[in-house]
């Protein structure tokens, strides 16, 4: 219970409601080590309550200790319930859909007693315990096992979804419960699109091809880049590529325990743009991962967030030239007590 | 823009705003073809502006037309953004979380100005079109060629994990984009919970087996599920199966335009209950399938979910014995002008 007791001393600090409704399913998971309960009450004092309904109660009842696993009945009301159980004080909610909130406000007897206040907890999942540290670590290595399973079916003729399909198939063969997120596999042109989805296209002499992928374990993600060329590279891809493997170079070496996350952000942005690729380098160097693939801290030029130990986050700067390619390096990367660790660790070599 | 027609459409008969911000990423990728923006605004006459930050930005220009793409710069406010693209008029908004909701109505002066509206949008979605069929049909063909796998690979000593891996290599090799949802493999005592998850469980001589999967097929999916018996079934394990293969029988049967929902729960539920096994079938009977694996219409005894013709639904009835195991039997189902057409059709033999 010591994430509840952690959430609960985060309240008081902060002067928020110590009782609290959670529904976000990933938080729900953070707390209970369970997935599919449609809510968690946590009350100021006394046992909290898991309300699962008839489809996982039974694995619920099986697989939770230390939680009241209560069953929702067909046609009971999730909102009424939990009022029913909440005492005549203010609720702090992390965060619900407009709909659900107005029927939870409608039940509670209005919106002024309804908080939300998601960035508490999420402010907790930022720093990894050392359980979820471990779990990441394997998932991470998982991931690393995939893009190596990819780099030996890279060759000209094949498709970007064969790719795929032999990353995915090593990283479950290797454990894994399953992708973190949709793999990316993107070759030729089409690298300049950093979302650029797995097709039928095929893999062509002289290609960039970039593989984006993670893997699940036991709840907690992995996330990780590496860019190929096929063939012998050109000098303009190679200069992208050497730039984008300093910039990745550069963000780890700045990543440590309170620096601001932006900081770290910039490190790599600058040296994009002192190269001259400024305008292509067209999104975030990174984000949290933990229970989601995309979580806080971000790692932006407008972000507030300070890193910490215990953080796990992703340096994955990028190089996209509209109708030329793309190149992008990615590691999750832990943040030590004096430094950084990359939990990913598959070769560079393009 | 037939798609964005019929919204303005329903719209006018449901006396709603024809002036519509949509966040909701299945929502956007139906009115645009396009995964990856931030919003889409419809206004009431003119062009549909679709806002998509940096990071897919170039990616729209290429793949979208008929909308005007509009680049959300970093540190733009995308509420600000769209207040200022809207008519000083009441905007329909299809869903939000609190915060952001929150956000938008400051951004337009006043909760008063935005109405959640979003079940138009999902009665629209409801009634898939040719094109969508056609999707939906490549889907569940490949879910089929995912149950054949898996049926080829159980055996005694293999885990469930090696089942999953075995079922989405085979998938992927038949044209998957991707898993429609996190592959369940579950067995033994394990199959009493109906959303079981495949770990390092070895398979066992004697046990149910229960594998439900689904494929993704240029964002549309699909959804099966089979249970089989490792050896020969004992007396219980027949009946039980038995009567999940007639309740799944009597609700295809059901399904036809113009019938309710819940008639056609209540014709697997009523077969379950007349058996015995009542108490043991935990959920509902089914639920649409598109772009989500979950969306409306939902075959639930307390639904008012009218069935059409173009609908799309599962069928999956499951009986769940705790501390012995259980089975479900599941198809993705097309209803037609005159009744109901299986499109997964993987072997039912246990």
């Amino acid at each position: 219970m010591i994430r509840i007791d952690r959430l609960k001393q985060a309240s008081a600090e902060q002067k928020k409601p110590e009782n609290w409704a959670v529904f976000n399913p990933a938080n729900i998971t953070y707390f209970t080590g369970f997935q599919g309960a449609a809510a968690l009450l946590i009350p100021p004092q006394g046992e909290c309550v898991l309300f699962v309904s008839g489809v996982n109660y039974q694995q619920a009842k099986a697989e939770v200790s230390g939680f009241n696993v209560e069953l929702l009945e067909r046609g009971e009301s999730l909102m009424e319930k939990i009022v029913r159980r909440t005492l005549d004080e203010k609720l702090a909610v992390d965060t619900l859909a407009i709909d659900s909130w107005r029927a939870l406000a409608k039940a509670v007897g209005g919106e002024e007693k309804l908080e939300p206040a998601n960035h508490l907890i999420r402010g907790l999942r930022e720093i990894k315990d050392e359980q979820e540290i471990k779990l990441i670590r394997e998932a991470c290595k998982i991931a690393d096992i995939g893009v190596q399973a990819a780099a030996e079916t890279i060759r000209t003729g094949i498709t970007e979804k064969q790719i795929a399909a032999e990353a995915e198939y090593a990283m479950r063969r290797a454990g894994s419960d399953g992708v973190a997120f949709e793999t990316i596999v993107s070759s030729g042109v089409c690298c300049a699109y950093p979302h650029g989805t797995s097709m039928e296209k095929t893999i062509q002499e002289g290609d960039f091809v970039t593989v984006d992928l993670g893997a699940t374990y036991r709840f907690y993600r992995s996330d990780i880049t590496r860019t190929f060329i096929v063939g012998k590279p050109t000098k303009k891809q190679k200069r992208i590529y050497e730039t984008v493997q300093l910039a990745h170079q550069r963000a780890f070496e700045t990543i440590k325990p309170h620096v601001l996350a932006r900081e770290v952000d910039l490190a790599a942005r600058g040296l994009i743009e002192d190269m001259g690729f400024g305008e292509f380098f067209v999104h975030n160097l990174g984000h949290g991962v933990g229970l989601e693939v995309h979580e806080t801290p971000i790692l932006s030029p407008d972000s507030k967030d300070l890193l910490e130990k215990g953080n796990v986050v992703t340096a994955e700067p990028g190089i996209y030239v509209p109708e030329f390619g793309g190149v992008r390096i990615e590691d999750t990367v832990l943040v030590t007590a004096d430094g950084a660790e990359k939990l990913t660790s598959a070769s560079y070599a393009p």
